[in-house]
């Protein structure tokens, strides 16, 4: 079975490259505005099945072929964040983040001849408070522009997070964990073996 | 002020060059096993403060230096887990991990010659019930040999882990966001600056 990721995230890249998969990489051409995300977790789910329907309906050929794709939210207070557009709105959700617990969801959308399977995954992260300070180093670095909730948990922003409550790898944009036992059962494994 | 790094662990390397640190590494001569465990809290303290004194004691000039040092720990289930011995003693541990939930201990000892400061992180870590082959599977990919409770969370270990609650870099082997902030205080910045 061949593996194609529907996403241009670098992480999901490093994250599958990381436990031995070998996969192409197709981004899917989703307009992700068109889903409501009044209920966050239904709506995360509608993206991420969404673009690997649009990456699958793309491919010349889809026979012995696996399409994934996901989608990653932030819920802080019942709002949703998304990628902040500059860095005033970067500091704004970071204000908000700031002492608070939110929750952060990605949606994984698995597809192939046989059908469909999604799910989203769920995990709480509680922030330090933050000094206007820390803020605005952190913005500096340009880490936040292109990250829901305008931080990455992998990167500088480990020093934003004080604990966390679920899987981790969620956090980053990919519960691989999961990930892994569902290709497995689609019939997609590593090269490495687990 | 200089940073020395008093552990040859590539993990803790990768973490703090990975926020902007520049530090040398004078890995530690302490005798790990005259520490008792009785109390793993107490213990894994002692130990990571022994390891800082060992190697700020080895240093030629301590002027304006601050040593770093750290130990991790697996408790589980009242049971200290070290580093595995061979194979057969990680599917032991593995086997007491599988469908269970454990903590991770991990003591960090910051000194310079204003003084001695230390702490403990404990994250629990819920893991996914293994059969026999996976465990088996994992344990030929050679990664459980070198880490504390037989497995790593950051490399192939992630498909064993369901769930954390805490600090997810404690389990990599160093709490990286309070390390920062106690290294701040200490007087030692990074590169990138957060």
């Amino acid at each position: 079975m061949k593996l194609v990721l529907a996403s241009k995230s670098p992480r999901r890249s490093e994250l599958l490259a990381g436990v031995g998969y070998d996969f192409s990489i197709l981004p899917a051409q989703f307009d992700e505005s068109s889903v409501s995300l009044d209920d966050p977790k239904r709506g995360v789910e509608e993206i991420a099945r969404g673009k690997a329907q649009a990456c699958f309906g793309a491919l010349a050929d889809t026979h012995d072929t696996v399409v994934l794709a996901a989608d990653t939210i932030v819920v802080c207070d019942g709002e949703v964040l998304l990628k902040p557009k500059d860095p005033a709105e970067a500091k704004e959700m970071l204000k908000k983040l700031s002492g608070n617990t939110h929750r952060v969801m990605t949606a994984t959308a698995i597809i192939s001849e046989k059908g469909t399977t999604s799910f989203v995954e769920e995990t709480s992260v509680c922030f330090f408070e933050l000094t206007d300070e820390e803020i605005d180093d952190y913005i500096a670095t340009g880490e936040p522009l292109d990250k829901a909730g305008a931080y990455g948990v992998q990167g500088l922003g480990c020093y934003l997070v004080k604990k966390i409550e679920g899987d981790y790898f969620n956090v980053v944009g990919l519960p691989i964990a999961p990930v892994m036992r569902y290709l497995k059962e689609a019939g997609v494994l590593p090269r490495k073996g687990v």
